[in-house]
């Protein structure tokens, strides 16, 4: 199933979408819901990010192509975005006029389904309501200076405004081991790569930070 | 005036505190409201977090007298704490089994009145809501290994579940440059120092932040 949402005549909804349209649900995804007959055509609606985050945590250098000859983190490496930095898959990223090196990283968003701790790996695909696409957008000149000069968080490299696009929907279906993630960028492929390349994977990686922190629905 | 947060009868309120008493308020602190003659001894209710924050920036090395013989950041040192990691004046911090090095750290909690971007010093204050306490619960264990040895954030080190102790209430009259702040453990003072002591003061931190990033009231 394939959960949007999005703007249709000035209100927001939760659908399921099915082909060229979107049906409005009634109920919340992250519960139970009824699909309606209310349906739009997908291009008669501005999809927005499909989901909004009480907060998202990051993994780093977790990809084996990503890190290059770099020696690989020992144990997940987390950051946070904030959910401020959200838009939608129609919505414009702005460059901050003081950041030169600007980059994409494209990256599988994983939603959390509901509220929850001291997960184990082996339960932890039940906690999740699916998946969608992101670009974790990094100024690399702050994501530098900020960490090594000022011992900062990235919380403006990777987390200003407009720095995290989502969407454009859930796919509840989809397996988070072997997601095929292309990054084009004006055309150019730039990021060509498998998500069974993951160093830690989505149970692990939701293993570990429950541990010690809560996830909630829509994490 | 002073605006708390609380739980009476199983419901959650809004209140104004005068003496011993809490008025549960009509409306939002954040916008319009009135006081009502809903009255509770502050005895009989239990005290919350006086906000539920979408996000929350912390400054690290911000006083003079914190940095000792440190150098002092050149711009403000950001850092995120998770909405999860808050809990209550009547709470309980939880101290993980594997953190040895466990420590309090009294700040001014600054509240954000309403949504801003691009605020000047000069208008900055214009913006808050009010103040009030909080705890940046520091696990020095992880909060050295994670940013030193992993590249992490401090996202269990200052955001693991109950780290985020705020309260008691917010008050909307206190002069941000001229706050005395004492942290007590077990009756024991471990911190006495003035905001006077702020290496950045709250009009220059908004600044700084709304330059990069939107806050929302409640932040």
């Amino acid at each position: 199933m394939k959960i949007a949402r999005y703007e249709a005549h000035g209100t927001v909804h939760f659908g399921v979408v099915d082909g060229g349209n979107v049906a409005a649900i009634d109920g919340s995804p992250f519960g139970d819901f009824t699909v309606t007959d209310h349906v739009h055509k997908l291009s008669d609606v501005k999809l927005l990010a499909p989901v909004v985050p009480g907060k998202i945590l990051a993994m780093g250098l977790n990809y084996t192509s990503h890190i290059g000859d770099r020696p690989g983190p020992e144990y997940p490496m987390v950051f946070h975005k904030t959910p401020t930095s959200v838009i939608g898959p129609e919505d414009s990223i702005i460059r901050p006029k003081e950041v030169q090196r600007f980059d994409a990283e494209g990256e599988m968003v994983v939603v959390i389904k509901d509220d929850c701790r001291y997960v184990s790996k082996e339960d932890a695909l039940n906690h999740v309501l699916g998946y969608t696409c992101g670009n974790d957008v990094s100024a690399r000149d702050w994501q530098r200076k900020d960490r090594n000069e000022n011992n900062s968080d990235w919380w403006r490299a990777k987390s200003a405004d407009t720095f995290s696009p989502m969407g454009p929907w859930i796919d509840t279906d989809a397996n988070p081991a072997d997601q095929w993630l292309q990054t084009r960028v004006n055309g150019n492929v730039e990021q060509d790569q498998s998500t069974s390349d993951l160093i830690f994977d989505v149970p692990t990686m939701i293993e570990f930070i429950t541990k010690y922190v809560t996830l909630n629905a829509g994490d």
